[in-house]
């Protein structure tokens, strides 16, 4: 099989190319890496509005636009189209209209991840790999073994020691195999990329390593298009290293390119506060992110201090700088309050990282960056039940 | 606002039809309800056609086809339109082609509930009520409690005391009242249904008390036929009363009445083999249900001895014997290892009253039920995160 409409791999940093292989840095200067495509080829076989009509899962839809190959049937679990819906009990407290959420708990692990886990095992298959493995304590490692269990490919999952029982369990029962690392997320981290390189395993770690993975993103642009039937003013999304904002972004930009939208939206970076590295260099208009000392909030999908990868947070914040972005911090007291308001307005139950997209809203409009009549669409990442201990 | 498509509410045992209106029971002889429509009318305004090409959630896509005001935008949570995915793991294992699995823990509070409960709040709205009430232990009151929250409309619960802690904390983030009451669910049961009289609220309580509710439930039978393109041989659910089972099989009835399909799939109800009063009549061939002696099974869902409304599963036997169906108990053992295989094979995570629906195709192929070349839908039922602690 081969990855047909694939150009390159090209490196964000120094623009050097690579052909499509396992690579997750650039050769010339360690860059991080991201696919190119040959557009031209894509539509000329498969028009944009074509795909848009489909009715199947969403990696399966968009496939010519992911590093999937056509004749290959995609590893997926029936993720995406996750519902948008007016946010009318938000848009009254915060006296603003054309509020909305993007639900994206309701995936089949109940989290985002489920976009680009999709596009890593079908890539997986492709490359043949005998096994995979990431670095996780959460959402990741879920979606990871999910996916691998639907390939039949083995999983690995490193974790750091004390990660809670129920999320062990949740990685567990789709049968990956489980090892717990002295330390914390880096220092898993590291020992996945040294296991990944030894075995010549696929490496699905969050972040921006896996270059393949976080095309998968771009789905949530695509579907957005398509439900909010334009492009809404700002979208809001919950970051730790960012791929989801850099890669819904580079969906809307696609769509742009062919000729579908004429405008871009306003990309939104929230983080909490006393884990806010991206968010500090925006408000500080620096053009490098530096790495947060000491975390600390209730928002452990997001808790992400980029200690040993601060370039990728700086590959987020240009994102926000080219979008006419902007960058929200929001504590764990506004966290868990509007968590509240968020099950008990609108019906949605969201995890405490997740529940960052809504409460920036509130910011943006007392800043003055949110305008009278402009629209904003929150993307929640996951679901609320995998954290219940935090509730109870 | 008016309910303009609906004919009655006709009693299925006596035939009697009422004024729709709040109500849950026959004046005359007592028995339970059914919504009835003018098909007629419904298929001058709109086709099914245009229906099925809709791509809002279900219940917003089908409205006609359910009891709700044309001029009103339903109770939406986004339900609907899980993935119907073909089980190659399972289909070597059990060396029959053509099985397949529909993953309803993929709706917005992770069971089919939100189903007939997006129903039951849109109706809610439309009478105007103060309030809902439903007794529940499980996946209706987490729904009921996030759809009223969407709605604006307060919700009491009641449940059985020692209710799991984590279960409470799911209907309490959306804020439900809760009350705990002395003894089992017959005894919530009976203190929710006063409290509803009383009150006027409306009750949403399981089984097919509430009839607008469970028409929720057709939207199934839609999307199986618009994902399967056509009518599968057989589909497989698991059964507490059976509403599901039920309903399900209306909704291809009308869609063979409007001419979409010439065949009705055969339906097949599954209990856990120590809470089967279903089943069991089935297998004596009876023409009524006996309510079990004692319940002990890890199939909590559909753990229900049916003591006080045994003509429910008669309502549910008659669907088996319509539908030339068939009847299968699961053993507890054989959940514990069709929920280790569905995970470890699909990727599907489902709580033990789900598996049942795929370990029950082991016996149809050992009965002699189900014949080669013929193909089957399971149908998960809910996810196997809201009952972790069986698994840890």
């Amino acid at each position: 099989m081969k990855l047909v409409y694939l150009n390159s791999l090209q490196c964000v940093w120094c623009g050097h190319e690579h052909q499509p292989s396992i690579k997750y840095k650039c050769d010339q200067c360690g860059g991080s890496l991201e696919v190119t495509y040959d557009y031209d080829s894509i539509f000329q076989n498969v028009s944009l509005d074509q795909m848009l009509g489909r009715r199947e899962d969403t990696i399966t839809a968009f496939r010519e636009l992911l590093p999937i190959c056509p004749d290959m049937k995609p590893v997926s679990l029936g993720e995406g189209w996750s519902p948008l819906q007016r946010a009318s009990e938000l848009e009254q407290r915060l006296e603003h209209q054309q509020i909305y959420t993007k639900n994206e708990a309701v995936n089949p692990t109940l989290s985002f991840k489920d976009r680009p886990l999709a596009v890593a095992l079908s890539v997986a298959k492709q490359f043949n790999v005998s096994g995979v493995v990431t670095a996780s304590t959460g959402n990741t490692g879920v979606a990871a073994a999910a996916y691998s269990a639907k390939a039949g490919i083995p999983c690995h999952i490193y974790v750091p020691k004390g990660t809670p029982k129920e999320k062990l369990a949740m990685m567990e029962v789709y049968g990956a195999i489980i090892d717990e690392v002295e330390g914390n997320f880096s220092d898993a981290y590291v020992v996945a990329g040294e296991e990944a390189e030894k075995k010549q395993w696929f490496n699905l770690t969050s972040t921006f390593l896996n270059p393949y993975a976080i095309e998968g993103d771009k789905t949530l642009a695509y579907e957005l298009y398509l439900q909010y039937d334009g492009v809404p003013d700002w979208i809001v999304i919950p970051i730790g290293a960012g791929p989801l904002l850099v890669s819904c972004f580079k969906g809307f930009k696609e769509l742009k390119r062919a000729g579908k939208i004429s405008k871009l939206p306003r990309m939104v970076g929230v983080q909490a506060e006393n884990c806010a590295p991206i968010v500090r260099a925006f408000q500080e208009s620096r053009d490098h992110v530096q790495p947060w000392d000491k975390p600390d909030t209730i928002a452990g999908g997001i808790a992400d201090p980029l200690t040993s990868y601060p370039e990728d947070g700086t590959r987020t914040l240009m994102t926000l700088y080219e979008s006419k972005g902007y960058a929200v911090p929001v504590s764990d007291d506004n966290i868990r309050k509007y968590q509240k308001l968020l099950a008990q307005g609108e019906g949605i139950f969201a995890e405490p990282s997740s529940v960052t997209a809504v409460a920036a809203i509130e910011s943006m409009k007392n800043d003055g960056a949110l305008a009278e009549g402009e629209s904003v669409v929150s993307v929640i990442t996951g679901h609320g039940l995998k954290d219940l201990k935090s509730l109870l």
